[in-house]
């Protein structure tokens, strides 16, 4: 049996990150971030929803530049804490012990922890509602040499071991392990 | 040390759902997507990109509606199946043994295998290159009761054990299983 439940944006598992920025002065911030997708393929675009009230909010409007860096499973308990405290409190790459390194084509850090780094231009910002929604160009793609798999082109997920983010109990989120492989795209063939 | 690759949008791991629709003439398709994300909160807000010569696409357009269907691990097979066979050739429910079942609040129909059901109406649509972006509203969600958590009100992933897709090999992606919950949301409390 089905059950109606209040509709609300229930997708899962959803991509966790730390998206990086930095403003006019040179302070840099961190935010973790699940409202991200990818949007289209050629040019490469994602969106990340944002509210208007976090503190990164209006650095990223003014500089038009962030980076994503996508965390390993090690790294969950800084990338919750970048997501509960606020920059307007704390410096969260000296709080989270984290490594700002400068980036190929945005003035934004890339955070030297995570074994990958988009490095993105905002083309759009379209006001939503609730959150605004930063439509951006993937201008820069670097990851780290450990995780890449003997092709050097490609990032091998066992070497990463990302996470999801999942609904949890009444008004929570879960934090979910990628452990195990379970096939390749296309593996039917388009036949069953 | 880290090295650049070609900018493409590398984010992961992404959902895995499966987008049912319905054409003027009552035929019903699915289409498999991970351009999927969650756009806004309030009102509930997603999109999905989708290339303009799927099958889908046309239906999707003309009807302006949806259904999201998040499948289980157990429906890998033809979650795969979904996202590489093409509803010109063959119908996908029929060929799939999916079970189409009427939904709540638009003609398109729900799959009845899958546990969670998002309903949802286009708002928007944005051309973006490779794909068209359809940025819809989810007016109604269901669950399936076996899926709920004894409040009644949220799901147990535990129960429902989606899948992800991430980076393969060149050109290639891979399934991942969520197997172990790891944290709850705000476990830090904002503190290192």
């Amino acid at each position: 049996m089905k059950k109606s439940l209040k509709p609300t944006a229930v997708i899962f598992p959803l991509p966790v990150v730390l998206v990086s920025c930095q403003d006019k002065k040179g302070q840099n911030n961190i935010i973790t971030i699940s409202f991200i997708g990818v949007l289209n393929s050629d040019p490469p675009l994602i969106s990340v929803a944002i509210r208007p009230n976090r503190y990164s909010h209006p650095i990223i409007k003014e500089s038009n530049e962030f980076v994503v860096n996508i965390p390993s499973e090690t790294m969950l308990k800084v990338t919750d804490f970048c997501g509960v405290a606020s920059g307007k409190d704390i410096n969260k790459f000296e709080a989270g012990r984290l490594t700002p390194i400068s980036s190929e084509k945005v003035k934004a850090p890339s955070i030297a922890e995570c074994p990958v780094h988009l490095e993105c231009v905002v083309k759009q910002i379209l006001p939503l509602g609730s959150h605004d929604l930063f439509i951006a160009e993937i201008v820069a793609l670097r990851v780290d040499e450990a995780v890449l798999r003997p092709n050097q082109s490609s990032v091998d997920i066992q070497k990463i071991l990302p996470f999801a983010y999942c609904p949890g109990g009444p008004g929570a989120l879960e934090y979910w392990g990628l452990r195990e492989f379970i096939g390749t795209y296309g593996f039917t063939k388009g036949k069953l």
